[in-house]
Order: structure tokens, then sequence, then C-alpha cells
């Protein structure tokens, strides 16, 4: 599978050359000795995965839970209040969001699905950690910052101002050591490990320093040519059926060039269709696009069609007959809460311990 | 008991007057039927408690336990940790404060005495009530203004920036009705009162919406004449001793008008003095005052050091008494934060019903 990464001017700024070629080492180390690692990844739980989620995330976590890491797979359901509408359906949310975890290939049994609000020893933490990051640190996380330029200060809540802690609690409470991001997520990961360097240094230790495994997401774009977004209407979800798809993929946007090829500087909508096409079918973009070449827009979405259909046909089919029995779903996660309370109650001890605050 | 209330200027502002009128009406209630009312108050564990603590707040969580009121007692032990030399001997601490709350006549038969470090679903409501609070109005409050004022912001933990949410859940996890308070904490109770509307409107209604208990807390000043405060070395320690309370008093400061007066505007030094022995003796200051007469400030801190000396003997030969037995102290704790646990898990599983994060 070729993909390409989502590369800004400012990587070397984001240590993003570094975190690649640690990645690297990463990824031989865990191809030699699987069972040494735990990993956190996880879901704001505000609707449908989507197949930017799939090829981004979903799939690397899948092959790390096959090739035997322990992964824990957080539903991030305290990080959507502030979204009324989300918050109004919570449940519905949050189980649709399991079962494209279990279509997709995540196994209960091998790796552990939960939710922040079933996990207070977790959730205690977040106030240790807030007393080792400034006001001055929480205003400057990037995340943080766009949220505050985009909307006013007062509707910024005091969740999201904090967030990256909660997330540093994420993924401190049951020690991962990796952490699967994006590149944009570095920063997030910064705090984490900035958060046990302290914590470790004041009390003693106690947390591993989580690392970043930095993982080749193909850029895909929404069917308009934008960023993939649920909210824009432009993404392909998961649980989508082939009609849907065939429908979607048909109003994808091209450009007036009957030839088709994969340059995704020149090109990005058609090349973004390639991609796709090439992901489903394990092929190089280059290839499929040649394949094509002057037959044209119908012909790539004829391809990217089935392609799509064909790759999602088992997941689907897989979900349909998941999404029958919730008791499933709910079980699933039950057993995944008490799991990671068991790893929380183990920690918050720990924490407790090295603080002296065991009375 | 005569004693004298702390008025600023901008009393109205604040709601004083109202509020001391509904405090009026509320005592009245609680003299009906006290069993009706539960009351959260607590303190951070800084270090011992002094004479300024005892008759501004102890003394009152007292006079309402033996009314019936059911008592919480907090140790605020999550609170001190961005104070390194306080978070170093946590327990210590701790154990001293709870000492000082047995001596003065809590009675854990009748009060929970907890900690917010041994009571998880309490400090995960931190997150809910977090998504109800912009960063502007954390911002605006009062403590954490003056907290930004006096340090860079860079020296402002997410901790205390957090501090009046972390308070709403103390108040609101065990649903207290009733909050003890002096009139400069009325802005963080305004703050549990606005969490716990937003969150019923919100939700559904799950928390009662407490109310400010105004105490007349008399002014206390330190022997230096300053605020009184352990760190200023001017308070005289619950714990201390009766020579290390006459040296303490011996060494007060007073003025040059050798007729002992009470006028706390004119003369706060000798007025504090004689407020001291008067809330000692349960008699009237004046009368205090014109006893001493032409006699002069030795005889004033003579009749001081004698008064506070007699009042607080019997709760230093318990507090000394009970120091001898820490296994008590911490069984103490225990029980407490085993039923503060019992009520906050009761109430997380109400708040996740009604958030329907029930999965």
């Amino acid at each position: 599978m070729t993909a390409i990464l989502d590369t800004t001017p400012d990587d070397d700024e984001l240590g993003v050359p570094a975190a690649r070629r640690r990645s690297a080492e990463l990824e031989r180390q865990i191809h030699e000795r699987p069972g040494r690692f735990r990993a956190l990844t996880g879901d704001r739980p505000t609707g449908r995965l989507h197949l930017g989620h799939y090829f981004g995330t979903l799939h690397n976590r899948v092959r790390l839970q096959n090739l035997g890491v322990d992964m824990m797979v957080l539903v991030a359901d305290y990080q959507v209040l502030t979204d009324r509408d989300v918050a109004d359906r919570l449940a519905e949310h949050v189980e649709d969001l399991v079962l494209d975890y279990l279509a997709v290939g995540i196994d209960p049994d091998r790796a552990t699905v939960f939710t922040h609000s079933a996990v207070p020893a977790l959730n205690q933490l977040l106030l240790p950690f807030l007393s080792l990051v400034s006001v001055a640190e929480l205003g400057r996380n990037p995340t943080v910052k766009d949220e505050i330029a985009h909307s006013s200060q007062s509707a910024v809540s005091g969740l999201m101002f904090t967030y990256p802690v909660h997330q540093a609690a994420d993924i401190l409470f049951c020690k991962a050591g990796l952490v699967p991001v994006g590149q944009d997520q570095l920063p997030h990961l910064e705090v984490a490990r900035t958060v046990a360097r302290r914590f470790n240094s004041r009390y003693g230790p106690v947390f591993p320093e989580p690392e970043a495994l930095l993982s080749a997401a193909p850029l895909l774009l929404g069917t308009d040519g934008g960023k993939m977004s649920k909210s824009r209407g432009n993404a392909i979800a998961l649980a989508a059926t082939a009609d849907e798809t065939a429908r979607m993929i048909r109003g994808a946007k091209t450009d007036a060039d009957r030839h088709i090829t994969y340059d995704p500087v020149a090109r990005p909508e058609v090349s973004s269709l390639v991609l796709l096409a090439a992901l489903c079918l394990d092929r190089d973009p280059h290839e499929v696009a040649e394949e094509i070449g002057g037959r044209g827009a119908a012909a790539l979405k004829a391809v990217v069609t089935d392609a799509v259909n064909d790759h999602f046909a088992p997941i689907r089919a897989r979900r349909a007959e998941l999404a029958l029995d919730r008791a499933h779903i709910r079980r699933v996660l039950r057993d995944g809460n008490e799991w990671a309370n068991a790893i929380a109650d183990d920690t918050l001890k720990e924490v407790r311990e090295a603080m002296k605050a065991l009375y």
C-alpha cells in the first residue's frame, strides 16, 4: 500500500522528522516483541466513522492489534459534552462508534474498548496532573488556541481548555508506551510526556513517557474536494450502503482533464479518488490511474465505487449483523470498562502512594 | 457572644444583605428541623489550624453538628499540591488537620471527615461540570483573578484555575444544601449554584442549589496587627501550649493609649485582643474592656492569656491524647472516605443516568 503524508512547512519545528525516525525504530521493535507494548487510541463519539477514519487510523489499530500489541481504545464520551446535539444522543453515538470498531476488526478479546464516563480513577488523575501544568501552557496548546481563535473565549468551555491534560490522563492511566498519532497530534502527546516527566521528578517514577507512533496517513479529501468531515456531508461513512456510496462518488468533484493521472499536488480531487481506489485494492495509485487512462472521470468513479463497495462489503455485513445485537455492544463496553477500571484503580493506588496520600 | 462582621463597601454588590437575611431564615429552619440539612465545609491541609479558624468556622461547624445537621468535612488534599512544601509532607498535614477537627469537637459518629484523593467519583464530576463553565467565567472568579494578579500567569496552575469548579463538585456530590461561608466566599458558592442550575436545565433535575449560610465571623487580627495567618507567624495555633500562647500574646502589638477600650475601627490591635478574650469567655467585648480599664496593655494581655489558655485547655488536652493514637485518625479518615465514596458513587450513577451515559 502506498500512502502520502500530509506534510506542512513546519515539519521540522514540530520535530516530525525525528518522530518519523523514532517511529520506524518502534515499528521494528513492535514486530520483534509486540507483547511488550500497550497503545492508547480512541475517538470522540460524534457520529459514524468514515473512510478517512478507516484508512487514517482504524486500519492501523487493527494492524497493531493483530500484531499482538495490547490496544486500549477509548470512547471519549466526556469530550463531546460541549456539542449539545451530540450530548443529547450520547448513548446512540457511543454505540455507533463501538459498532464501527467491531465491524472493522477491533476484537474485544484482544483489545479493551472503554468510555471516560465509566472510569472514575482515570478522571481523578486530571487533578494532580492539572497541578503540574500552568494556565499559560494550557493556553499555548495549538488545538486550544485554535478553538479560542475560532469561537469567542466565552464559548470555550473549561473542559476544552483542560482537554490536553485529560488526554494525558487517558494515556498515562494505563501506562501506554505507544500512542499512534498523525503529526498534527504531536503537541498533545508532548503534554502527556511533560506531565509524566514532571510527576516522576516530583513524586517518584510512576509513569513511562509515552511515545508517538507516527503513521503514514493517506490524505483523502471529501467528495467536494475539501477536508473530509461528517459535518460537511462530504464523507462516505463506513456504514453507508453500496447505493449511498455509489451516489456520493458519482457526485464527487473532479476536473476538466479527461486523462486520469495520480498527481496529488496538481490534481488533488482526481488523485484523492485514485488513492481511495488504490487503498481499497491495496495497489499503487499510479498504476490504478494508468489503467483508467483516457477513459475519464466516469470510468474512474466506476472503479472507485466498485473498489470501495468490494472492500467494505464484509465490514458492512458484519456491522449490520452486530447492530441487531445491542446487548452484545453493551457487554463489550461493560467488560472493557471493568478492565479499564481495574487498571485505573491500580495506577491511582500507585499515584496516591507516590504522593504519600494514602491515609 | 458578640461578634463583628468584616464588612466592605461592595457588600450590596456581592448580595451580602440578601444573603444575611436568607441565612437568618435558614438558621430558623435548622433549629426547627436540623435533620433536613446537610452542610459541606472543609479546609486545605496547609498546617495546624489557629484561633482565627476556630472562632471563624470550626466553632460554627461543631454548633451545626450538635444541632443535628449532617456535616460533611472535606480535607482538600488535592488543593495544596501546587505548594511544594506542603505537598512534600501531605500525610502529616492531613493528619494534623483531622486531629484539630476531632479536638475541637467534630464527632466522626455524626460528621463525615474525608479527603479529595480518596473519592474518585467526586473528582469525576469535575469533567461534566467543566463543560458547563467557560474559560472567561473561570478567569473572572475573584480568587483566581487575585492569584493571577499576584503571581505571573505562568505560575498559576491548571488546578488553581479550575478550583471553583472542583469546589462545586465538593458541594454537589453530596447534595449539600448548606455551605457555611464567610462573605468573601459568596462568589465561590455562586459557581456551585450556577453549575447546579445549568446541569439541571440541560440534563434534568439532579442537584439541589446549595445555599450560603453566612456566619458572623469575628475579625481577629494576628499578633502583629495584620491578617492572621500561619505563614506570617502571627497566629496562635489551636495546638499551641499554654507557654507558647502566653509568649505570643505578650509580644502582641498594642497602642500608646493605656486605657483599654473596645473600638475596632480606631484601635484595631487592642480591640482584637479584647475580642479574643471576650470570645473565649463568651462575654461582651465592651464589658471585658471596661473591667480592665486603666490597668493597661499588660493587664489586658494577662486577661487574654488566661482566657485563651482556659478555653483551650480541654481542647488541647484532647488533641494531645488523640495524637498518641494515629491509627484512630486513620480509621476516622478511612470510615469517612468509605461513606463519602458511597454517596459519590450514588450521585455519579444519577449523573450518568441523567446524561444518558449508562451503557
